[in-house]
């Protein structure tokens, strides 16, 4: 079985272009005759686009409530100018990147998330199903693929989805086809001890570890979601999954940098 | 040599959700097991969202000035809004779409359009290669594709194409590998003698006709370009050239409708 990376960059790299342009170098010279697939947020452009068109966005635990005027601008932003920006860019440094969101190909499926506890996400989706067979076929053709965090539910309806969750779902089902690496990449060095210092990168944490640090509230509290879907990778045949800073990629990938999540 | 066809959709069915729902259903059952592209324009939508954020919009003999900001509102319309709703709306209808920008893997390459008698088009982008056999690659997989008429400069800059001239390239460079039909699909029933009378439909249009037609002034100016494109097409590979209404798909194909350019 070959090896195949799954990135994830946050948005704040997106919004960040020196830093975004820093980690495309990297990511367009590491592809090149590998399996790399880039999973990309959407950074602050999409309420910065909402608020200019007065649809105001409504945040419930960090989530965006995505109602009808919500979903255009994120499909728009995400799929059209985030996706279509970063393939160009990646193109421009030899790396020949396609860029896609669920609907394409039938490559994310999903479903309406449903309400719960009084909480009605609107057109938020939970995915089903990643195609890893066509994700294959574009990779073995040394595509890299560049995917938005668009998805749909095969009954004409898009839908906005995790990116986080993306490339959780991309990791496990390319599982069937390669040893895959799952990256978490972000403006941050790892998982911190202290959360304002940068040098207190925990090298490695295992399910025993990730338990104590969080009875100890050593984990700072956005980081419980991304720990808790790397250890459901690694329970799904995803092989590794490392969590640290978008510009140093290469020092990721090859374990000297970052933290390393283990079974 | 197996047949493909080329079928570009205006952007007054694209504004008209019933007329596009009606020609979607059409592509879908008629691209079952053959070789089919979508190529769509950009109708209203970019207009109104650039009034919406206050970009003043400016154009030259009907063409788009595409300065930053306004690249920026069609790579995300084009793109992502329109590109997006038509392949998860294929889907639906059970055709295995795939939505692509010209920068996705390299498909469209162009280059910025220089400066002419004083009109400088800015981002806007004249074709100069299409990827034929990577869409070829695609379409034996029995993908329909569906081309937004956003481009590429191979450096990083994408670029505003029309797509009248996207599906003509596409249908050109797919002459190599199919015997291709290029479809102007719009909202008339062909080329009319009477503009305004949609039962005067000019059956069949060869070189010397449009040279009479045109200098009897009997030919509507903005059909002057489509035509131009028609008979380019023609001379360069491209088997036939069928002008007419979008949702009447079934009978251009057929020959039962429209206006068929000729050589």
């Amino acid at each position: 079985m070959g090896e195949a990376f799954v990135i994830k960059i946050g948005g704040n790299i997106i919004d960040d272009e020196k830093k975004l342009f820093s980690f495309l170098e990297s990511f367009a010279t590491l592809s090149t005759g590998a399996a790399f697939v880039l999973v990309h947020g959407g950074g602050k452009s999409a309420t910065r686009l909402a608020e200019k068109v007065g649809i105001k966005q409504q945040l419930v635990e960090g989530r965006r409530i995505t109602d009808a005027e919500t979903l255009k601008i994120v499909t728009m932003v995400y799929a059209g100018y985030i996706n279509k920006n970063i393939v160009a860019q990646l193109q421009s440094r030899n790396c020949n990147a396609i860029g896609l969101s669920g609907a394409d190909g039938n490559v994310i499926l999903a479903h309406k998330r449903k309400a719960t506890g009084g909480t009605d996400y609107g057109f938020a989706g939970d995915v089903d199903k990643v195609n890893a067979a066509f994700l294959n076929t574009l990779l073995e053709q040394n595509f890299a693929i560049v995917l938005a965090p668009i998805t749909h539910d095969k009954n004409g309806q898009l839908l906005n989805t995790n990116a986080d969750t993306i490339a959780q779902e991309t990791a496990k089902a390319l599982s069937v086809f390669y040893n895959v690496t799952l990256i978490y990449s972000f403006e941050k060095s790892g998982v911190l001890l202290d959360a304002e210092d940068d040098t207190t990168v925990i090298k490695e944490i295992n399910p025993s570890f990730y338990e104590q640090l969080k009875s100890q509230q050593k984990i700072f509290a956005g980081m419980i979601p991304k720990l808790d879907n790397a250890f459901a990778a690694l329970g799904s045949g995803v092989k590794k999954v490392i969590i640290g800073k978008a510009e140093s990629l290469e020092l990721l990938i090859n374990g000297a940098a970052g933290t390393t999540i283990i079974q």
